[in-house]
C-alpha cells in the first residue's frame, strides 16, 4: 500500500446522492468505498462496523437516513413522516448503545416535525442540509479539539495513543489523533505509538493504518509493551478518545485505557482524554455506574486467526471497555477548551 | 481436547533409549511426542523451539547429548571425548543466549572429563545417570519453589501469570505454576488467569492449555485486560517467571512483565518472581546492564494470522523482554526460600 490519503470515512456522494463509506472491516489490506442507498444495506453496514466510532455512526445515520428518504419522494407530509420515524426506530436499532446513533436520527427527524405539512419533495433538501450539517460540526468539534491538544505540546514529541480514536472513528481529524494531524498542517510533526488493541486490533488495523497513510511517523507496538516503550522514554504524552465521562471524571473507553493510564501515572507521563463536550454525561455520577459490556471470549480465542491459539474450551475474561479513574486523567480535552481536575 | 495429563514436556524414552519431547509449536492444537536420537534433529527442535523455556532446553540437552553419544558407542576414551566435544558445541549453538543450555551440555561433559581412560561403553552409562539426575533436579527445584509459594497463598485466590513459566518451560511444575501444581496435590485450588502473552501468545496457547488440561480452573485474557481484572478484584497475587535477575534484585523477563508489575503495585496486588537460585546473575550489578533483544516486527503484525492485520511497512516496536525494577517485586521464590527486599 502506498502512502495516499484514504477516502472520506464517510460522506455524502453527491454524484449518486449515497452514503459512501470507507468500509472499516476491510482494513488494513483493501481500501474499499461502498455506496449505499437502501435502508437495510445501510443498516447492515453500521450494525457489521463497516463503519464505526460513535461520531462517525451518527454522521451515517444523519446522511443514510437522507438518502433513504428520497425514495420516499412524492409522498405527503403524514405518509413521509410515518416513513421516515419507521426507518429511523430501524436504523436506531443497528446498535442501540450507541449514543450519536439516536442522536443524530432523533435530529433529523426534528427537522422534519419542525416543518409540519410540507410535503417530501419540501421536506428532501432540508434533510440533505441538516445532514450535511451534522458531518461539518463533526469536523469543526475534532478541529478544535485537535487546536487545543496542538497547544500542550511540543514538536518532536513522542505521543501513544489506544485503540482508534481517529479519523476512521469520525469525519476528519479524529478526536485522539486530531492534534497529531493539526499539527501535520501547521508543519509541526511527532513520533507516534500506536498499541494494537487486543482483541479486535483497531491500533494495528485502523490507527496504524490511517496515520501511516497520512505520511505520518508511526510504529506500532503491542499492548504489552508500553511499559517498556515509556521506561525508554519514547512517550512524551499519551492521548486517547472516551465512549462516556461520568460527572466526577472517569472514564469509559476500549479495555485497556485504565492499564495505559495506570503506566502513565507511573512513569510521571501526562495522560489526555479528547472527547466532544457531548460525552461527559452528568447524568451518570461516577465509573461505577458505567456497566462494562461482556463480549464473546471467540473474539480472545478465535477472531483473525487460521486456527484457534487457545485450548477448546477454555474460560474467557473479554471485558469490551474499562473505566479510568479520574486520578489518572491529566486533562479532558474538549473543543470548548481543556478541562483540568477538579472536574 | 478433553481434560487429560499432558506427556512429559522432556524425558528419556526408555524403550527406544531417545530423547522424548512434547512438541510445544503444535499446541494447542495437537499433543505430539517426538522422539529423537539424531543430533541435527534434536538441534533442530531446540532452535525451533519444539522445546522452550531456560530449565527445559537444559534437560533436552542433556538427554539430547547423552542419546546421540550412543551412537559412539564402542569408541576409545580419547575419540568418544572428541566426538563428544564436537556435539557439545554442535548443540550449544542452537540457542546461544540460554544460560542452561551451555550450562547442562558442560556439566555432561564435565562426566568424561572426571572420568579419563574409559572407554565409551562405560560412559555412556555414567551420562545416562547424569542426564536423569539433571532432570530429576529441576523437579526438585521446581517443587520446592511450589511449596515456598503455596505458603504464601490461600485457598481460592486469584492468581495472575504472565508468559509461560509453566512445566512446558521445565520438567514438572514450573516455576512460576509451581505453587498451583503442588496445591493441586494438597487439595488446594485457586482461580487462575493468564494473559495471552502478545506477540507469540505463550499465555494462550501453552500456560492456558496445560492448566487447562490439568484439570485447573483457568481463564484467559488480553495483556490489556490486566488492569480491568485487577480493578474488579478478580487478582490476589501475580506469579511470574524469569529470565535474569540482577544483583539488585531488578528482573529481566517476557515482554509485558514490567507493566503487569507497576499494575499489581497500584492495585495493592503482591507481585512474586519464580526462579531457581542459578537465575540470580551477581555479575550483573542492575536491569541497566541487562541487554534487551529486539525481534523482527514480522512476529507483531504477521505470526499467528491469515493475512496482515496492520499496514504493510509499518515500523514495529518488537522488545523481546523488559526488566522490572527491584521496587515493584513483593519477593522472589526460590528453591532456598523466599528472598524479600531489601536484594
Amino acid at each position: 500500500m502506498s502512502i495516499l490519503q484514504l477516502p472520506p470515512t464517510v460522506d455524502l456522494d453527491k454524484e449518486t446522492q449515497s452514503l459512501a463509506i470507507l468500509d472499516q472491516t476491510r482494513l488494513p489490506n483493501e481500501v474499499t468505498v461502498l455506496k449505499l442507498t437502501q435502508l437495510k444495506d445501510i443498516r447492515e453496514a453500521i450494525y457489521a462496523l463497516r463503519v464505526r466510532g460513535a461520531p462517525a455512526i451518527g454522521v451515517a445515520a444523519a446522511i443514510g437516513i437522507y438518502v433513504a428518504a428520497r425514495q420516499f419522494a412524492g409522498l405527503d407530509y403524514k405518509s413521509f413522516t410515518e416513513q421516515f420515524h419507521q426507518a429511523k426506530i430501524y436504523l436506531a436499532a443497528a446498535r442501540p448503545t450507541a449514543v450519536n446513533l439516536s442522536w443524530a436520527l432523533n435530529r433529523m427527524e426534528q427537522v422534519i416535525l419542525q416543518h409540519p405539512t410540507l410535503p417530501a419533495d419540501d421536506l428532501l433538501p432540508l434533510l440533505h442540509d441538516e445532514a450535511l450539517a451534522i458531518r461539518q460540526e463533526d469536523i469543526e468539534t475534532c478541529r478544535k479539539i485537535g487546536e487545543y491538544g496542538l497547544s500542550l505540546l511540543k514538536s518532536g514529541m513522542g505521543i501513544l495513543t489506544h485503540c482508534n480514536a481517529g479519523r476512521l472513528a469520525a469525519v476528519e481529524y479524529g478526536t485522539a489523533t486530531a492534534p497529531i494531524y493539526v499539527g501535520q498542517e501547521r508543519g509541526i510533526y511527532f513520533r507516534i505509538y500506536a498499541d494494537e488493541t487486543r482483541p479486535l486490533l483497531q491500533g494495528a488495523r485502523l490507527t496504524a493504518c490511517e496515520l501511516h497513510m497520512a505520511g505520518i511517523d508511526v510504529t506500532l507496538l503491542c499492548d504489552n509493551m508500553v511499559s517498556y516503550a515509556m521506561q525508554q522514554g519514547l512517550i512524551d504524552a499519551v492521548f486517547v478518545g472516551c465512549d462516556r465521562v461520568a460527572a466526577n471524571g472517569d472514564t469509559a473507553n476500549k479495555i485497556g485505557t485504565s492499564g495505559v493510564a495506570v503506566l502513565a501515572k507511573h512513569y510521571g507521563i501526562p495522560f489526555y482524554v479528547c472527547a466532544p463536550f457531548s460525552t461527559i454525561d452528568l447524568s451518570c455520577p461516577n465509573g461505577a455506574d458505567i456497566p462494562v459490556e461482556q463480549r464473546d471470549g471467540a473474539e480472545v480465542t478465535d477472531l483473525w486467526y487460521c486456527q484457534p491459539m487457545s485450548p477448546t474450551g477454555i474460560k474467557v475474561l473479554n471485558p469490551a471497555f474499562d473505566v479510568t479513574g479520574h486520578s489518572l486523567i491529566t486533562a479532558f480535552i474538549t473543543e470548548r477548551g481543556i478541562l483540568q481536575p477538579p472536574f
